[in-house]
């Protein structure tokens, strides 16, 4: 496998990335998930994209806890877990993200929860408005739809709700969460592989009209087809190449691929599906940014399998092709 | 996962679904098939339904062995293994099918083996003849065509045999057997899944000019246009809606998904493409009643894997949905 | 399963299949893939063909070794190893694949690692030549090109350059290799499942502007439209209806379907993609030869999935089909 070097980057200025490690648990209850990053250097991402040719910045040149921030307590609100802790998290990581999306680095964010796409598409797109004018526009790859709001959730784990802060869809000011712009519109989000949504969050997708591919389209479609639509969806404004933020939660694939994550489901993304959406997400030259998130190498024998495909997908983004 | 509260049951007037639990494993040799049900039920099975807003009744309320009912002594005729008993229990079956699907009731029948598919399509045929005048369509999802005659089987196990009986393929009267009526056409039954078929049920097949897609198809076609294909199949006659019984034989998915059957056959469903086929079937509209056979909790170490792939079936097919 | 007694051998005489065992591992490091042969042939395959109503010849009625043509020193020249052995081994198999198609018989060769389509497209090639005046067509199924020259290569390991060997790359001599004659044209190669293809590789695919199908192609349009697109690549001359020999790699399938083999790579083939290309591939009555190679029995705990699997696509190509 090899890079494809004819493929152009609209949006990356040279091959700089940018790559911020989170370390961080909070947006949900299982340990574990703050080692993601660690796992991922250890396999020896960086020498992959460096032999890709890309020049590649560490943010900080470490693996961020963000602990030094942290409240020294964190009360639930209502039953929204840990609302400071992910909240003064997300802040940073939003600096971190527009501070190399503002110089035309692609940013790479590895995970951690995906609680944490509250800053990095906050950063993100903070960054394209300035440097393009142009509003962000977000493939979510994920077995769920992580857009409950604080009024909808069950569980009070805000992993499972970024996208509602993103989108804006709760006036409500939540303690150490109030800072927040909504910074993403319904019509620039687009889902793929979803098959375990609650029914509240069902109606959310309605209400807003967002656009969705679950598995029964991928099913019926095949992937190749479902890809092209969802990349033709958010193609409708503009000049039609509008930048694009993958945020990839690893859960979207199949247990029997990516075992090593908090809330795995039956039925998902095979190893090749998987494979295609990043490859062709590459090929449209569109791509600004891309968190690979909820890699937990506490759970299950062959943590490493999963570690290596999320190392895998991250290449193929950015312009690993097989031929 | 939700339930679809959009879709229109064409057929079934209340939200009442009427539960056989057939617990017979004498239609073939393997022991273990007869404690389906108990596993299913177990599973919470019932609660899942009424969790979709179904009104739930399981007949008698209990599970039935029809033991009672078998004949002291069953000696073989010919070849054909157990005659009196498959007979017997098929014969009841089709009065408690009949007497939910009179009632306009969805009726899901719990196996047990397949042979008691003859009393599943028996009753429900003659309630929908009854009810509306039309001829019930059949769905057919398994590996194997179980379309022997009792002249062409090689085993003599009943549950290889039961459309022969359906389709009244064969005169000869069979002692035990020779009350069933056959009450499906050729052109109203279609396979899904197709892998391991004798040479002479392939001769049938070509006979009565059956129309069956088999793995082949689904390799090449895909999921989505196979079931386009086999409902369109089905829709040639008056309205194009007439009502459609399904009969799903678990040993139709791929062995790694459903290792807990008697007749395992490598190169099956995948776990979406049996999903995908029970919630397409399910937005039609026209089904009226699901077999879910041969789930035998006594093969392989993690039964439990096939009885909750069973669960979920029957809940796609009565409407869960992804999205 | 069942013969398709219908298809047509527009090639092939008589129901004459020979097959040759070629119990060798030269080409590349690991022990184990020269046990391939012995391990096909306990799993009974020569009974399977004889049910299938062909009539099989054995070549010498016999494993062959080779090993008492094996030359007493084989240094490596340059980088490239044992070039004087697979030389050799070669030589001779040329020889018997052309006395088996010279008759008008099919010819199955049996490995052994994929060095030795040097002597098996060398051999078919000529038989071809001479019978129909027509050039020999190539599918190629694998993970790999193998496609390297003695410059290109890495490894030195020859199983990973018998294409160009084929084609004639390369004009330089290489001691014991010098009396393939260049029998393949590029334009009548053609790949499906590539996945792992070296730089210097894709170089000399582009340069000889060589069809390929990688996986990626395979996710994009389903195995289905793949599979026609390859035969129709191969239809564009004379008669639209050339010979075709099939070299099947058993690494093209996924490890997880075959994981007794050299140089396994994650995200291949399915079992029923594989089974489509053989079914699909027979079904044009164009076949002429077929490789079944890389089988390493020494390689993992259950080699004797990959061997059946090995048998049964055989089969599938030879006309075994669902229905
Ligand atoms: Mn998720
Ligand atoms: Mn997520
Ligand atoms: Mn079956
Ligand atoms: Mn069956
Ligand atoms: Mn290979
Ligand atoms: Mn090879």
């Amino acid at each position: 496998m090899a890079l494809d070097n004819a493929s152009e980057w609209k949006y990356i200025s040279k091959r700089d990335i940018g790559v911020t490690c989170v370390a961080f648990s909070g947006g949900q209850p299982r340990e574990g998930v703050d080692m993601g990053p660690e796992y991922v250097l250890k396999a020896n991402l960086i020498q992959q994209l460096q032999d890709m040719n890309f020049n590649v910045m560490l943010t900080d040149n470490k693996i961020h806890t963000y602990k030094e921030f942290f409240p020294e307590s964190d009360q639930p609100i209502g039953i929204v877990k840990r609302p400071r802790t992910v909240g003064v998290v997300n802040k940073i990581l939003t600096k971190q993200v527009y501070s190399h999306a503002k110089e035309g680095r692609l940013a790479l964010q590895i995970g951690g929860d995906h609680s944490m796409a509250i800053g990095t598409i906050s950063g993100m797109s903070q960054a394209i408005k300035e440097r393009f004018g142009r509003d962000l526009k977000v493939i979510w790859v994920d077995a769920h739809a992580d857009i409950h709001t604080v009024e909808s959730t069950e569980s009070g784990n805000l992993h499972g709700m970024p996208l509602s802060f993103l989108l804006g869809l709760v006036k409500k000011s939540i303690e150490g969460l109030e800072w927040i712009e909504p910074c993403l519109k319904p019509q620039n989000l687009t889902y793929i592989g979803l098959r375990d949504v609650d029914k509240a969050e069902k109606e959310i997708l309605k209400k807003y009209n967002i656009k969705a591919f679950s598995m029964h389209e991928i099913d019926r479609y095949g992937i190749g087809q479902v890809v092209d639509m969802a990349i033709d969806y958010l193609s409708q404004d503009g000049d039609g190449q509008g930048p694009i933020h993958l945020s990839f939660d690893i859960d979207a694939l199949d247990p029997s691929v990516a075992a090593s994550t908090g809330t795995p489901v039956r039925g998902g993304l095979t190893f090749r599906e998987g494979h295609y959406i990043c490859e062709a997400l590459h090929k449209t030259g569109r791509l600004v940014g891309l968190d690979m998130v909820e890699v937990n190498p506490a759970i299950g024998n062959h943590c490493e399998d999963t570690v290596t495909v999320g190392c895998s997908l991250i290449r193929a983004a950015f312009g690993e092709s097989l031929l």
